[in-house]
């Protein structure tokens, strides 16, 4: 398949074609439904290129950094990985888009000992003609601890301006730090105080600072659009409001060998199905639990997404030739693709339908960090994102990231993991093709900002962000 | 694909085809190279199914048994499975084989307690119009608490012919029993004198007995051939010397629930390949053995069986389009099929092949009278007849009949669980395509007849046979 050389995200360049297969092999493997780069993303990606390009240049950026500076019209944000590889990748994309709207430099840092299996090892380099890695020796860490974190930061401001005397903007000015630590995860701050990042007077604090680092494990992205500023920019990048879709199929392309595997399996297992179904099985206890297997096949079956199996022994009068229908299973756990598997084996189906059931691995449980483990990881997402439909467990990155990358509102189990699951049919369909920003902040206050700015929870001011449905969380409505 | 009706095994009829669908579909699956059924086997055949409904017809068999009695022109051999499913097929094919000869009448018993798992339950009935099951009342084993073992009653020959004044066929008349017990097992009989079985004399005093029973775990048929009148008519059956392909495949057929499950896996995960090569790996120990999967790749990669990997990231120009390989294992340990599958979805390999490694089941440890293991057994025995090539374990039943089945003379791993199967290329190209006996007598000594008279050894007397490569036993040589 040759696609128009404007539709692809990135440049044509042979030499990185060969170094990055993925890149420009990608758009072979989606699902046909076109979905293209907005033109104002390409746009906007070409003139970040060349900002990072001078930002990065021949600049020694760990003096830089140690000592506060940045050289002109130059701005950093540092990120720094946390949890699984889906968590990473909805911070990382959320850096990136950050990256975007701020015109900041995104530079990557891998945690010690862990730097074969880190997401920018995994991934290629995006930006071309610079890197886009700190050196292993850039002091992050020492650094940090003498750095502020982003609340610690908002509270000095909040002081200054106590007794009215002063706006936050000149309190800020003799205290605004030349480094800031954000973090915004899973975990809890009292009063949430770390989403305060999203109140629009502390957005405009953070804009004077010339060094941010990120760590995060969540989609923040979505949280953009309650900024109105932000919320504007975005929707002129991604008129379609596919964010994640066009930011992820710009940024995650996997390193060749990792590339090698994904289309391996793809070619070898998986090319002749008429129709391809993904099933992402996140079970996040290691043991077996057989109701998650009869769970998953009553959201198949009760959602038509695979028939039903007949009871006798002789097949009922096949289609032919039957339609060749192929799950692509993925979990840690082996035993829920062995079970659904079977289920098809050992009886036909009433539609006739010549069904079979693959897993491109099993790894048993979590092991971040390790390399082979990782790279599979990152390929079993990919391959889920190839397929013509999706169905995803509640709540895991992991699942984000596939239909993320597919553009497909997947069917997403209801009641995972609760013995009353069979009250419903199993699944149903999201609302949302992107990720879920988890742990979205709700009516937050922005004390800086005129009296009764909340942000957070999504309103009519805001129709971009929907609740996730069945799930914690805001996303981004595709309209 | 059809095929002409002459060269089906069994007889057109519309009712079986339904309540057995093998029997008229197995031809579709196997590899092209036509090998149709000797004239004179089906013609034996269509006579033994005629003897079969005669003798079996109304009779109450259980009375005759007891009794020791049968109808005028019949006699019974009763079988008794032993083992695994492989070890049973061995004697049960052999059975048949001798009831063939001996113009005998083949009735089954199951083990008490693995009713519904027994061969007889498993496979179609063979005979059409009657039964070739025991009632599940049939005295059996009741009964052979009070019968000879063939050697007993050898015994109890030589002691009348000892002072040389009668011959054995004289002096047996007033003893010959109405009942006689065979076995013929992997397990040592002191002096093997079990194997006098094989003894011309010995064949003549059986001859004579109304009801035979045989308990064997082996391929006794091979041993047929070292018998000169059974030689001269298994010649006249089997011209192409297939005899274990055109028995099995005439006896073997899976009733429908179990060629469902071999069809659907074949639809749904073998259809599409050009080049299919089956690798069968029986590990008699429980535990992963990672040895194995390094012996299982040597002889593949030695062989041309599959390609090398390369070493680099990037893949090796490909075929346009590549050639699609399916390699599909079998076995009771998952570990081996999941290391060869790792093994080409990590590397590119040089041949530019699209390789996909499948296995139908993953048992763990062997649970024979389990209905739903022993259905899998026999249909990852058919599905690896029906593979192009084979790889097979040495000394395994299991192995003898998928590649007899197939007609297949397969790959045979060479040092198999021995650390020094690195002197050699892992595997080599058997001599024989059927299964071999394993258990074959030695010069074995036949004191009724002519003084010198020994049996066993392959000779130039008896060019059918011959031993296995690299493998305990005798086989039939395809000539
Ligand atoms: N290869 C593979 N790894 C998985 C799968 N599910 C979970 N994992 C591992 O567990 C980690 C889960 O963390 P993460 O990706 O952040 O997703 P989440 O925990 O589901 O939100 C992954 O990164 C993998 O290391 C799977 O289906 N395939
Ligand atoms: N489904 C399945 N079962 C197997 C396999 N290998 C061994 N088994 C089980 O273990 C038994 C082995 O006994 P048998 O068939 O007599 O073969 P042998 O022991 O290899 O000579 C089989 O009948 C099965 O029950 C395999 O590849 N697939």
């Amino acid at each position: 398949k040759s696609i128009p050389s404007d539709e692809q995200y990135h440049p044509k360049n042979t030499l990185d074609a060969e170094v990055c297969t993925s890149k420009y092999m990608q758009h072979c493997y989606w699902n046909a439904t076109r979905k293209p780069p907005p033109p104002q993303f390409l746009q906007a990606l070409r003139e970040y290129e060349a900002l990072h390009q001078r930002c990065v240049g021949n600049h020694n950026l760990t003096e830089l950094f140690v000592a506060g500076k940045v050289p002109e019209g130059c701005k950093y944000l540092v990120w720094k990985e946390q949890d699984g590889k889906g968590n990473q990748i909805m911070s990382l994309v959320s850096a990136f888009i950050y990256s975007l709207l701020t015109k900041r430099t995104l530079l990557t840092m891998p945690s010690l000992g862990h730097v074969d299996g880190s997401l920018h090892h995994l991934l290629c380099e995006p930006f071309p003609g610079s890197s886009w890695k700190l050196p292993p020796d850039f002091p992050l860490d020492a650094m940090l601890q003498q750095t502020d974190v982003q609340w610690d930061y908002f509270h000095k401001v909040d002081n200054l301006t106590k007794n009215g005397s002063e706006s936050y903007l000149d309190a800020s000015s003799t205290i605004s730090p030349s480094r800031l630590y954000i973090t915004l995860s899973n975990y809890n701050v009292p009063d949430h105080e770390d989403r305060r990042f999203f109140c629009p007077a502390e957005q405009t604090l953070l804009s004077r600072i010339p060094w941010l680092v990120l760590k995060s494990n969540n989609y923040i992205a979505a949280g953009f659009y309650f900024l109105p500023e932000y919320r504007q920019a975005l929707n002129q990048l991604f008129p379609d409001r596919a964010m994640f879709l066009h930011a992820g199929r710009y940024l995650l392309n996997p390193r060749n060998d990792i590339w090698g595997r994904i289309t391996r399996f793809y070619d070898g297992y998986l090319l002749n199905a008429d129709k391809k179904i993904g099933i992402q099985v996140r079970s996040w206890k290691p043991e077996y639990n057989p109701i998650l297997s009869e769970h998953i096949l009553r959201c198949a079956t009760l959602n038509n997404i695979l028939p039903n199996v007949t009871q006798e022994d002789t097949a009922p009068p096949t289609k032919t030739p039957p339609e060749r229908v192929t799950v692509l299973m993925t979990g840690l756990v082996a035993q829920y693709h062995h079970d659904v598997r079977e289920k098809y084996l050992r009886n036909a189906n009433v539609r006739g339908d010549s069904i079979s059931v693959l897993s491109p691995s099993s790894e048993g449980v979590q092991q971040t960090g390790d390399v082979e483990h990782d790279k599979k990881a990152l390929a079993d997402m990919w391959l889920l994102s190839f397929m013509d439909d999706l169905v995803s467990s509640p709540k895991s990155t992991f699942g984000y990231v596939a239909h993320g990358l597919a553009g497909i509102t997947p069917y997403v189990f209801v009641r995972w993991g609760f013995e009353d699951y069979t009250q419903y049919n199993g699944c149903e369909r999201s609302n949302l093709a992107g990720p879920c920003y988890i742990d979205t902040p709700h009516g937050q206050e922005c004390p800086l900002d005129p009296p009764g700015t909340r942000i957070g929870d999504p309103n009519a001011a805001v129709p971009e962000i929907q609740h996730c449905r069945n799930q914690w969380g805001v996303g981004v409505f595709p309209g």
